[in-house]
């Protein structure tokens, strides 16, 4: 029976034993503390905690981890990343300093087509090496459970490498990670002239293949202007229903296109993206099960809007914030920057912005019953902070790193490489 | 005699033997770089420098450091902090998220008054032993010269001992150390009926002895709405050029109130912030010497707007950046992100964003003819990065500090010690 004791937590952060699978509205204000505590985990789950008062005499001879006026939270979970790419795209954002926009440089062969076109040239072995050091160096950031999508081959053949690299990547670490097939993430330069074409590849040949090789958890598709229609969507999450996958969708990152609705028509797992969120999609989504997930980083970067996510708060919606790590729209995917950004730019408390980051998104890849708060049974899946007063501190520092160790089942995994 | 030789550099950056020391308009898009190259540092200079093709016999059997398709740059120079304070306020962040404004925290006893509080609190040496913390920490993160400003003090004997805490940082490390007394950051609470008596106090009392003790290079002012006026800010400053400190202003951050005009009257070095920059202030600029200095990270922090960068240079005029790190409105100092902010938010180029925190900040700080560029004889205050594929890459990765090694007088400094 593996055991390890932390004591001397300054604060243990995010504590729940309500058995909530999410929070909305007011509910993510909720964040339950104790300062100067200890933490048990017990064969990889979180047995015990409490004050360091009230420490059982029993435990102090288990192996031990002073965090010496650290912090402890509930690792960050997050559900929306293509970590899996051949290359960066700095070429791209030094076209956009210039002037160009997305949708130009989109059209003149860029964006997710450039991607696509260097990942078809990139072996398998290749692809997940450096996917296999992104994954690593996010995890040292303190991600505890990852979302990684396909979506950057567009043919059968690099489809299927793509997932079967994500397929290794599950094998390689110890942390959950969940695969979304996003074959519709663009219609590939041979299909242009074509839509129909490429629906029936998606249909015909990529879904059963997946199927096949039990390679996918989730259906994702780009229902948004100059991407998929709602209708096309509706087709292709339909197909995927069938062999298991349940939807995601990215949507309404470039207008007020039906992606919203669409995803709460097929009772989506989450909708993704919400820069063009209005009062009929927060009304959707208020009668829905689908979480609603922001991508900052995305939004910086570009300098497109951010999703509203104070009023969606306000309107009594949960919300769920993920890193979108990509090469062409978000090249980085440290959560704890997320969380600067959710507070600086978007004005979410820090406690709002923690829930939106460990149980809203756990919530959004079926996983909140094991991650996403300290609780007792859960998974021990923790950040150990460096020393920092409170956990407003750590959105505030917003240009620093100030996770000192990461837990994975109860284990300290990092610091073990420096990146 | 010391010498160090840099080999295997992927791509040495910002090389100028022209002998400017500053850059404006299109020539901040100059930026000179030599692939796969070596460099030479002795006694603490750039000694000479070539491709590794050409790499003199007589240099190879010298103390190398294998850089191994890493970029090396000049260090960052970071013209404007307030590195010296008592304690963090994160309570005040969560405040303005709660949707307090700036002012209002002001008028309220927050703001700078709550720092001077705070640290006419704290002992002299508590205050040296975290700013001493936080300036190694700036250091290992590519800063290789730095000025720090007084104004947390407010009194007599609390700007003293900001200064004698400054000095003492000067002293303490290698990199070259500017020090500001900034007695006029604002009005302190027993002067805000007595303005008069404020002026009279830093013109009879502080100034005198600062100058007796050697204490300040520079003089600055907040010259901005609710700050000092125009009219104050000139008789600070011709008060303080009679002690031989020369000028820097905060202007133009809460409205068009004067602060450039009054910049360039005086020969101001810099003026800093520049939020509210219009015609008439580059109008003023162009015709000065005073360099226009942005704090990128104080805009994304408070989110108030971004100074425009991008038309000052199209204007002709040069920039410079720099981090702000102070506890209120830019709780952090990483000179990487300052980069980020840069290009992303500001639409400067990555060379552009370079000469603005190199050559145009050591002219700031009037050290460009011997720091800011690779140029032989300049110090060999220098970057090592991680392994990137270019310049573009930095900002790019918006997230991350990509700084592997840094050197100070031709000696590597970090990593000896993690943060």
């Amino acid at each position: 029976m593996s055991q390890l004791l932390l004591v001397n937590i300054k604060s243990l952060q995010g504590i729940d034993e309500s058995g909530k699978l999410l929070k909305k509205g007011s509910e993510m204000q909720e964040w339950e503390t104790i300062s100067n505590a200890w933490l048990l985990t017990q064969n990889g789950c979180i047995a015990n905690y409490g004050e360091m008062i009230n420490l059982p005499q029993a435990y102090q001879g288990l192996p031990q981890h002073d965090c010496d006026g650290a912090l402890v939270l509930p690792s960050f979970i997050d559900s929306h990343t293509h970590i899996v790419f051949a290359a960066s795209r700095e070429e791209e954002f030094v076209m956009r300093i210039k002037g160009k926009s997305y949708e130009e440089i989109a059209a003149a062969g860029g964006g997710i087509l450039n991607s696509a076109a260097k990942l078809q040239n990139m072996s398998e072995d290749d692809l997940f090496e450096e996917a296999f050091f992104r994954l690593r160096k996010l995890m040292s950031w303190g991600t505890g459970a990852i979302e990684i999508k396909s979506g950057y081959g567009l043919t059968v053949a690099d489809e299927l490498k793509m997932l079967r690299v994500i397929k290794r990547l599950k094998a390689a670490v110890s942390i959950p990670v969940k695969a979304t097939f996003l074959g519709a993430h663009a219609f590939p330069l041979a299909y242009k002239q074509n839509r129909r074409g490429y629906l029936d590849l998606i249909i015909n040949e990529m879904l059963p293949q997946i199927a096949a090789e039990g390679l996918a958890d989730y259906m994702d598709v780009f229902c948004d202007q100059g991407f998929f229609t709602p209708e096309e969507t509706s087709e292709l999450l339909i197909a995927a229903k069938q062999y298991g996958l349940k939807p995601k969708i990215h949507g309404n990152e470039l207008g007020y296109t039906g992606g919203v609705q669409t995803a709460v028509k097929h009772n989506a797992l989450s909708v993704d993206h919400l820069e063009y969120t209005g009062d009929a999609e927060i009304e959707a989504l208020l009668n829905s099960n689908t979480m609603p997930v922001a991508l900052p980083g995305c939004s910086f970067f570009l300098g497109i809007p951010y999703a509203p996510l104070r009023k969606m708060i306000d309107a009594g919606l949960p919300v769920c914030l993920a890193s979108d790590y990509n090469p062409g729209s978000t090249p980085n995917g440290r959560m704890g920057f997320v969380l600067s950004l959710a507070c600086t730019q978007m004005k979410l408390t820090p406690e709002e912005a923690m829930n939106a980051v460990t149980i809203n998104a756990a919530y959004a890849l079926e996983l909140s019953h094991e991650f996403g708060s300290i609780t007792k049974g859960k998974r021990a899946n923790l950040v150990i902070t460096k020393k920092v007063n409170s956990l407003a501190y750590l959105p505030y520092s917003f240009g620093e790193d100030l996770i000192e160790n990461v837990l994975v089942d109860g284990k300290i995994i990092f610091p073990t490489q420096s990146f």
